[in-house]
């Protein structure tokens, strides 16, 4: 067998990435809230909000009022999405220090999703990224739709591949590859791994998986056996598909952590007091969440 | 890489094992179509009903007529669940060709569950077992909460494996090791696997998940790396846990299967083919069903 990592980064994306794709707008008090029991189970890694224009975003509006009234743990990052320059700015402004870029692996899905292809958006991502590091900043990229796109169907191994390269070399720390649409399985994710793990550190390649078909749990199982040891997930499995009730979007950090902890993975998380802060926002969400952890514990 | 097996038999346990734990009394005109369709995707394993006492389990007090009006289609195995001699008698007199018994890891469920302990339930079964084989019949064997009981908590991997080698000596072709109450991880998964294969055939272990902290499938995924190329799935996920709405009890067959299919593993059966099964039977559940496949497909 494969040798496991012995300890694995766990990176909340609820507050954004989750609430982002919730339908109930959430009091700003209820976020800081949450952002700060997230804080408290151990995480320490939290993506807490977007400086994105709100007429996109609306949930996400109040970004700076969040990261000025959380309280910001010493060890813990605090990361934002930004866009473009002016959402670094702001960014900047509210004394965020670890910001996020967010490309796709697919033209149709970038300019749906983004108003820009592929290449327009690595050239404004050029300018972010260094001015981000200028600026002290640590820049995470997320490369979305790489398991497959709404639109276009299947994404090749070898564009996933050129382009999480490409995001490296704009200075990016890390790129957190992303099954947008929650469709991969652990055969895409082992052969997009045999390809990546021979040529970039395992340390540089972060996992985003989505569990829109269940599957999201054993994808995660797949990649530890390639050494890849940062995992993207949301409190609750906040973020679910709106269109199916009890359905999940985001992997839920709970099921995560159970799973990581089972297989003797040290995470430095306490996972019951993540299921805690999921619970304690769960009535401003105005759905049960899909985490099957939390709702086992019930 | 460990090498995956070329093929899989999955075990549809829906028709027995769901419905068992589903609340709605399903009309037996339901369940024979139910079967049906199937038997029409390909799957080459079914578990029908069970031969139990109506007492017991009213929902399944149907199983003669049920056997009595399904399709059998050639190459396909049907079977029935029988607690005791008189259950196997019914059996055989309702040409049941294919049958199983079922034991507990856990002394406490044991009694519990099936009102006599594990030893007292091993002489039962040695009875009914060499009493099937003598019949022409085939027997499997489950043993129920090999990863955790609801009231002993933690079960030793020793007594899972001294447990299955007993089943196996009865006389039974296969044993389905099942986490009952959906707690298996896969860390316990590879520790109770790494200690069995090294002793009993892999072609002789199946194995019976449920995704109630949704570790099914990643459990699967680990097994699959031992040689394991047999296991139970239930479509669209019935059975349910009736305590927490939109989790779930059993594995979902067409998650499984799409899982399977991603690694590149045959298994004859057509997903869409299970999903559509379960989607005709939906409205006499009276709950949606947990399949995330089939969530995602609406």
């Amino acid at each position: 067998m494969p040798t496991l990592p012995a300890a694995v980064t766990v990176v909340e994306v609820g507050p954004r990435d989750g609430l982002q794709n919730e339908s109930a707008q959430i009091p700003t008090a209820e976020k800081i809230a949450f952002v700060d029991r997230l804080s408290a189970s151990g995480l320490r890694e939290i993506e807490v909000s977007a400086f994105v224009s709100p007429k996109w975003i609306p949930q996400l509006a109040d970004a700076a009022e969040v990261f000025q009234r959380i309280q910001r743990r010493p060890g813990t990052r605090y990361s934002a999405l930004v866009p473009n320059m002016a959402g670094l700015e702001r960014a900047i402004a509210a004394d965020v220090t670890d910001v996020e870029i967010f490309a796709a692996a697919s033209e149709t899905f970038s300019r749906t999703n983004t108003n820009r292809g592929i290449e327009e958006s690595f050239d404004t991502y050029r300018d972010v990224t260094s001015a981000a590091i200028a600026a002290g900043l640590r820049v995470r990229g997320y490369l979305s739709t790489a398991f497959g796109c709404p639109f276009e169907g299947a994404v090749s191994v070898d564009r996933v591949f050129a382009l999480t390269a490409r995001l490296l070399e704009l200075g990016v720390y890390e790129v957190a590859v992303s099954d947008t649409i929650g469709i991969a399985h652990p055969g895409q994710v082992r052969q997009l791994l045999e390809q990546m793990v021979l040529t970039m550190p395992a340390s540089r390649i972060a996992l985003h998986f989505h569990d829109t078909r269940g599957m999201a749990l054993a994808n995660v199982l797949a990649a530890l056996d390639y050494g890849i040891a940062t995992f993207d997930g949301s409190a609750g499995g906040l973020g679910g598909c709106p269109y199916a009730p009890g359905a999940s979007g985001n992997l839920a950090t709970e099921d995560l952590l159970y799973m990581l902890h089972g297989l003797g993975i040290d995470t430095g998380v306490r996972v019951d007091a993540v299921s805690d802060a999921a619970r304690a926002l769960a009535p401003a969400i105005g759905h049960a969440l899909p985490s099957r952890y939390s709702q086992a514990r019930s």
